[in-house]
């Protein structure tokens, strides 16, 4: 039977199936025994006051019980359970909450391909699961054609080699995304968790033809328009339709959420840049956005205008050029903002200053480069002259963040204006809103007196404008670099908040470069020289020294210092629990990981108390 | 006479010179006052034991006295005035060793342009000041012509619009490099600075034409053949020839050196590569190598064999053919290994394992491209697509250093028993060394048990084929990346010595590429954001904490690990305060930086003594 070689006889009658309703069960078999074995297990569910895995046999007419342990089961099945468990007084709210794993959430808020459908299906090729959930459609090769059939109310598959910010419309529009090649932190498997939208990436086996639009496999073809189902809970492709399951609307996944809230002293943001984004966040329970990229913008629908301005800012020869450029770009930044605020009302809003840097943004058609070329007056060879001196060894640690702030102040000046005057015609217009001001990459307390007295004198012209003493806001900073750690009790003097940014923190820690690490982590973890891997979960011995260094300095010269995460860490469950042992105000993750959050910080408050 | 309008009458008769011959000195002129201001003087050295830089006035046949201060010196004035004042009785020994900064000593150990023929001469630009001293020479215009000329007999000077690895053998070759760009931690800067070779980089205002073979400037132009004069120490181009003054032979130097070296307790090593840098670095008092880069082989006359097995190593399909590629190489890393440590005897030679990332020597012209593939038995494209796989968005924080040697044992096997072989065959010819395996770009003590694993096997063998029962050596790890320094306590148990890799480490606790910081670094440096270039002086508030807290950690669970420091900080005085504060046994720097770090060694001794 362990062997899976013999189809077990029921145990009783209501749980006959159609694979052994041929069998006798238990039940009538031996009633006696089965009377017996009832008992016995009911008296070890009481005792254990859970779910029971029970191992026994019969011999000779004889039962004898060989093990008990507690039972395995899915997210939707320990949520029901525990809120059976406590309405029926077995369990106290305490238990409750903490019988559902974060995890398990994850099951719960995205539609799942029906495991039963799975079972027969045609299994084409297996990858990493990035996205949760499962989806069903047909399969296009572009972005274009994504949005494209999308549009003609069809729904799609978005299936590529790997994906590039380009391609973000068309991930958007398709209802999964399947890949080729990249791993777990590839651009389609950040973009897609980010958006809580079912994934799969790495999908080796397949031969992804775009430009032929068939993707080859084992013999097998199959063409644009044909259908394939994703499970990217688990990395599974599947030809055809397969039925899924929804079970978001659970009344009871409402209330146990609720029931979670009333232990948790941890807040929950959300990471958003959209009046959507921040509507789904707040539905799922966010309490503020910790993290709005301003850069966003730049990307997706509507970004042509907006990103040829930038571009062209980027480009500039000279200081005046720049200012020029960055006075037609405002009012797209103010009004980007300004919508996302309106959204979030009275809850705090961390707008981050320009972070990547300025290369990303460099056009690389010729014919985007010419049409720039024109708009700044230059021939194209000084275009690609400028675009070559932006070129870095390794962006990541080069110019960008507040670096570009103190060489280039103009772009700080405008963005800060863009955040205060947004607040101030909100609250002009009788709405609540409440910005905080976010500097990226600081590494010492004077990069941040540098910025500063820019906020402050912009602050002083938009009151002045406006006919305002104050614009109210808060003033502060992402701590991603390891000498803001070591010097953060210097920086909070200078600053009213602190948000961790633990992906370049744990990527200057490691010295590991995410772009990079395909080509060594696999084996780091196959040979458990790391046990995880830490952009996933938080390394508590280095990243979580320099963050917990970090709280204990910041604090030391500015008690009342505000501090939260922002990134993939923060809706990461042993992640979260760090951050509320350490003594974060919040966590920020995206919207389909506030509830994971949520509960993880629950959890960590029964597990580990704090005021 | 301050504003330097007026040309002042001299003191005496034996100081007057061409310019103010003609004027009556004040020895003549008023000989009471003379002998006056004498007296005083006198009794003001005397004081101060030190040389005074007086200001007096004489008003109605009165003298008045302004001000007086220690005066300032040249790096041979210090030098004398303080052994002359020793051997006087007037200071004593320790005193003597203070009277001299670090840094002047730079100025001993180079031919420096003669500062009188300075004053006359032609100056056509200016530049960084990236390696020290003075050079005359013949301009030519690419590193074939600099050896060429050079085996002709010329003394030449090469120009460039930048410098890279393929021009080390003309940077080697030629007495001075200028280049029309870069800044001071270019390729250009960082190889002239490790030879003590005078350099001047980023001379913008010279418009090179190396094909053209000439320099324009100013509507001058200087061709291949004219005589150019840098001082390295300064960062001055002069046309001509100007005469240039040596100290180096004077045997003060020596004693003074001596006498520092009584106070000193800081070991000193070098960084070197090569039997003549380790003679070099011998005659200027080194104690042993403190960094062997494995890598340097690959660069440079005689590189070109070794450097090919190496790309067919790196370009190799499998771990056959790259265990194949690297039993070609061999031979030639043992031999490599084994000159220097041959020239070194007893004193201690750390071998750091290879540490670049591999696609840094994959070959960029097709004609090279073609070969390998040749070699191979692979097309071209295929060749492409290997070197494409192996390129990064981050190669500092990509697959470098240990992480090859995880993901390639065999790369590290080949190295080690290379190491072990050469110590055993030195040791056989009746010869002593001390060879030490250091791994770089550790972050945990797992990768270091996984090399140790490798490391115990190849010794085993290696006994057994020379038939010892053991072969003496050390096994220890760069300290480079923060979570090393976070868990030193963890990696100290599998290791017996750390050598402090500060470029790195200060690349990453700053977030600061050092490639890319020219783009923000002079911003920061002009508002003094930043006091001073983190890579030239060790930041005490960041760095430091980590390398403090590494030692800390380190001595906790091994109290005899021997620690050391590698890298441009070890040679900078500051910096060598540091280390000998926090308790180092050595510091290493390269050839020429040796004499500094022992003076700036008893110094600290002297002002921070340590048991």
């Amino acid at each position: 039977m362990v062997a899976g070689i013999r189809t077990p006889n029921p145990l009783n009658e209501d749980t006959k199936n159609e694979q052994n309703e041929h069998l006798p069960s238990l039940q009538v078999a031996m009633s006696e025994i089965y009377e017996q074995l009832s008992a016995i297990r009911n008296q070890l569910e009481d005792h254990y006051t859970d779910m029971q895995d029970i191992e026994f046999t019969i011999q000779d007419g004889r039962l004898w019980m060989l093990q008990t342990r507690v039972g395995k089961r899915t997210g939707t099945a320990a949520l029901n359970m525990a809120m059976d468990m406590l309405s029926e007084g077995l369990i106290d709210k305490q238990t409750a909450v903490l019988r559902v794993k974060p995890e398990q959430l994850d099951e719960l808020l995205h539609p799942i391909v029906d495991p039963a459908a799975e079972a027969s299906a045609d299994l084409i090729a297996k990858g990493l699961p990035a996205g949760p959930g499962g989806a069903v459609g047909q399969i296009v090769f572009s972005a274009e054609d994504a949005v494209k059939w999308t549009r003609e109310g069809k729904t799609v598959l978005l299936v590529r080699e790997e994906t590039n910010p380009e391609d973000v419309e068309g991930m958007r529009a398709a209802v999964g995304i399947l890949t080729g090649r990249g791993g777990m932190t590839s651009h389609a498997a950040l973009v897609a968790r980010g958006w809580g939208k079912c994934c799969i990436v790495g999908a080796g086996a397949l031969e992804i033809d775009v430009v032929g639009k068939k993707i080859e496999v084992d013999g097998k073809v199959f063409s644009e328009g044909d259908v394939l189902t994703l499970n990217g809970t688990r990395g599974l492709v599947f030809a055809g339709e397969l039925s899924m399951i929804d079970a978001t609307e659970n009344p009871r996944f409402v209330d146990f959420m609720k029931l979670a809230d009333e232990f948790r002293v941890l807040k929950v943001r959300t990471n958003a840049e959209t009046p959507d984004d921040a509507r789904t966040a707040i539905d799922f329970g966010a309490q503020g956005i910790g993290l709005f990229r301003t850069e966003h913008m730049f990307y997706g629908t509507g970004s042509e205008e907006p990103l040829f301005l930038l571009r062209k800012m980027i480009m500039s020869g000279s200081e005046s050029e720049r200012r020029a450029a960055l006075d037609e770009l405002y009012p797209f930044v103010k009004g980007d903002m300004k919508a996302t605020l309106d959204v979030m009302g009275e809850r705090p809003v961390t707008i981050r200053l320009l972070d990547p840097p300025l290369h990303e943004f460099v056009p690389q058609s010729a014919d985007e480069r010419s049409k720039l070329a024109e708009a700044l007056s230059i021939d194209a060879s000084e275009l690609d002259r400028r675009a070559e001196e932006l070129h870095e060894m390794n962006p990541m640690m080069g110019h960008r963040g507040v670096r570009l702030g103190v060489t280039f102040p103009e772009i700080t000046e405008m963005q800060i204006r863009a955040i205060l005057e947004a607040a101030v015609e909100l609250r002009q217009d009788g709405k609540a809103c409440f910005p905080e001001i976010m500097v990226p990459v600081t590494g010492m307390k004077a990069e941040l007196e540098d910025q500063l007295a820019i906020a402050k004198k912009v602050h002083a012209e938009a009151c002045s404008k406006y006919g305002v003493d104050e614009i109210e806001h808060l003033y502060g900073t992402m701590i991603e670099i390891p000498r803001a750690c070591l010097t953060a009790d210097e920086i909070a003097e200078t600053v009213e908040f602190f948000s961790f940014g633990t992906n370049d923190l744990t990527q200057m820690t490691f010295g590991f470069s995410r772009d990079d690490i395909g080509g060594f982590l696999p084996d780091y973890l196959d040979k458990t020289i790391l046990p995880v891997d830490p952009f996933q979960v938080l390394d508590r011995d280095s990243v979580g020294v320099l963050v917990a260094t970090a709280i204990d300095k910041g604090r030391s010269t500015r008690p009342d210092l505000k501090i939260g995460i922002c990134g993939e860490h923060g809706g990461e469950p042993n992640s979260v629990e760090f951050c509320h042992m350490v003594g974060m105000d919040y966590v920020s993750c995206s919207p389909y990981r506030v509830p994971v959050a949520r509960l993880a910080a629950a959890h960590a408050q029964i597990n580990h108390p704090r005021n």
